[in-house]
């Protein structure tokens, strides 16, 4: 028979950049293309120990049904910790746990987003929140970011040309995909806008424990004194991805609905995902392995950057993250920058991803490609980056 | 803020169904109102020794992101299995993975239905599916069981006043909430509407392994000459819920949708519960292994019914099923269903779902209830069931 799709996901589409990006299941490819944690990142001999406890003990609890908000030593941990964090305000807050922080921008564009709303997001972003936020519908207006953030002058013309603005989507701490950090300042300009239009932050944190340069910055959520911003976080990065495990924190009218989607999407999450988290929260030096995290981004951004100044064409610039995992690379104004990529990956084996990819539509001009550095080894990293930048050069001169 | 939803989630409310259910959470209460496994059912030794393994052997795959598809060995496996089941056509059609099968209903429906898009189901049915349906603001259209099934002639007025309909859902098997299994007879009449009617059907079987009594009955996707069903299976009742891990069989251009809308919902299901379900099945005698639960819910189930034919009133009428998780019990005709539930819960501390849950609005007619026997023990069986006839004799007379 023939399929007919819904509208709002007819247009989700594959793109191009798969294209580029299915030469990087060839083992030969150096690949920095990927958003992985570094293997090395994860903390495999707690997990085996923990895990071998968790079902000694309550193997029962691990496999039957749990409920959909989140396993509740799991939830009250987290909210301990946000609480502390200035992330969390019990008295008109709710936690709620997620599969991933995928699963917070789904529910909450799904929650708050009739099709045809507008939400306005940092052009260029993340694309699966991107795509999350298109399969709703929704009218997604981008707004550029400069080296502070998005871009406050040009945040208020979208608000004001759009007044069905339900959400505006940031992701203040090492940005993907450009790796650039939201100022103080600023910060306090976006939330300062959104309450002047009276709109809603969602403000996506998977990165921000991963700082190893520079200073902390505050979350736009501890600043928010009237119940405006959904805060997501995430076990991804900091523990593994793999056991799918994020958070939101939200107005208990929003979580309230945010529970009620998930319920119909999944039910729960996976019971043992969220007890491994609690677990190693309670038996393991959390911010002493945090530590380790940092150090080990470190040495491979240090690395990757201190490659691309040796190696580079000085036509080049490129962002340089103090926390993450990308660093934003922009090629000189007008040249062929999907020709670039396509050449990397078949010429020299070497997968990065087209900018294009991060745009709010596809089709929107970029002269940017996205590194990561958190993925490759050293020696990936090394004989990567002297290709590039050999073909920068050849490309664009010295 | 003042916090404005989406309109197809600000009428998906917490029902007054909430208010009989929450006397669950009293340890004091029997609970006939879940649908949970019995925990007797987890096979926890070979979970243990599972895991155990999974940790030593390959930790790094357990922890790092996976494919969105899902874990290709336990596709393939799932594919091997529903091949010689004929659930599954490898020329035409695709296998996911899914976070629970809960996930099916919502990335079928969110792929194939527009707002106002016709959606017909059994009626009565499944909450969590019908909420799902619900929160793509489908237009629900129900359509009655009789002893065979699907009611044929009124599925056919059905889909002639709904030219728009996208989608059948069907439990054929021990059917949520009224323990039916739809007769071979009737599976082919209900295939031949949606064929004349040019219209696909979603076929969710999580219950068709757990059969105690009678003769298995081919699946409607084992008749499906032309590609036109979606077929929902599950890890949850035959392994463990907490896991959640599902899976649909679809055309590949179906599947393809799905997997883009899996993609911004949650990007992959979690790898453990995969892997562990991949391994159980490699390691253990699954066909032995569901013989032992069939034999758990057998015993439970005759239980529950040698209780009721023992203490229910002569006026009650209730389902017989052949496997699954639950009994569909009827009031007579007229009788305040909501009164009987509720006195129940809160005189004799035993609960029931009251049948409008499960009606495709609350607000429909029944005089139904539904009991689950895989959760409570057997003394639980016998004190509620024993409790349950009292006030259906005092009630509705000997």
């Amino acid at each position: 028979m023939n399929y007919i799709f819904s509208e709002k996901v007819s247009h989700l589409q594959a793109s191009a950049i798969r294209e580029i990006l299915k030469f990087t299941s060839d083992p030969s490819v150096i690949s920095f293309a990927a958003g992985n944690p570094a293997p090395e990142a994860f903390p495999v001999e707690e997990v085996q120990r923990i895990s071998q406890k968790l079902f000694q003990e309550e193997p029962i609890a691990v496999l039957q049904y749990g409920i959909t908000e989140g396993y509740t030593p799991l939830r009250d941990t987290m909210k301990a910790r946000m609480l502390a964090q200035g992330n969390f305000k019990p008295e008109t807050e709710e936690l709620i746990i997620t599969s991933g922080a995928q699963q917070v921008m789904e529910l909450a564009c799904k929650s708050l987003c009739d099709p045809g709303d507008t939400l306005i997001a940092e052009a260029p972003s993340f694309i699966g929140s991107l795509n999350a936020f298109k399969s709703y519908n929704v009218n997604l207006v981008g707004v550029p970011l400069d080296d502070e953030g998005m871009d406050p002058v040009k945040l208020e013309e979208a608000l004001k040309a759009n007044p069905n603005t339900k959400l505006i989507y940031l992701i203040p701490n090492f940005q993907n995909p450009t790796g650039k950090t939201t100022t103080l300042k600023r910060r306090k300009e976006l939330y300062a806008l959104a309450q002047k239009y009276n709109t809603m932050i969602l403000e996506d944190n998977p990165y921000g424990d991963l700082r190893f340069a520079g200073e902390d910055v505050p979350t736009i959520k501890s600043m928010d004194t009237d119940n405006r911003v959904i805060y997501a976080g995430s076990f991804s990065k900091v523990l593994a991805p793999g056991i799918r495990v994020g958070y939101a924190i939200a107005p208990k009218p929003v979580i309230s609905k945010m529970v009620v989607c998930k319920q119909v999407s999944d039910v729960q999450s996976n019971n043992f995902g969220q007890m491994l988290a609690y677990r190693f929260m309670q038996e393991v030096d959390f911010d002493a392995h945090l530590q380790k995290l940092r150090a080990i981004y470190k040495q491979k951004a240090e690395r990757m950057m201190n490659g691309m100044d040796k190696h580079f064409s000085r036509k080049i610039t490129f962002t340089r993250p103090e926390g993450g995992l990308f660093i934003w690379c922009t090629l000189p104004q007008g040249s062929d920058m999907m020709g670039f990529c396509s050449r990397a990956v078949q010429e020299n084996k070497v997968a990065v991803v087209p900018g294009s990819a991060f745009m709010i539509s596809e089709q929107d001009e970029t002269f940017s490609f996205r590194l990561n550095y958190s993925t490759p080894t050293d020696e990936a990293i090394d004989n990567g980056i002297e290709m590039l930048g050999a073909l920068t050069k050849e490309m664009f001169g010295e």
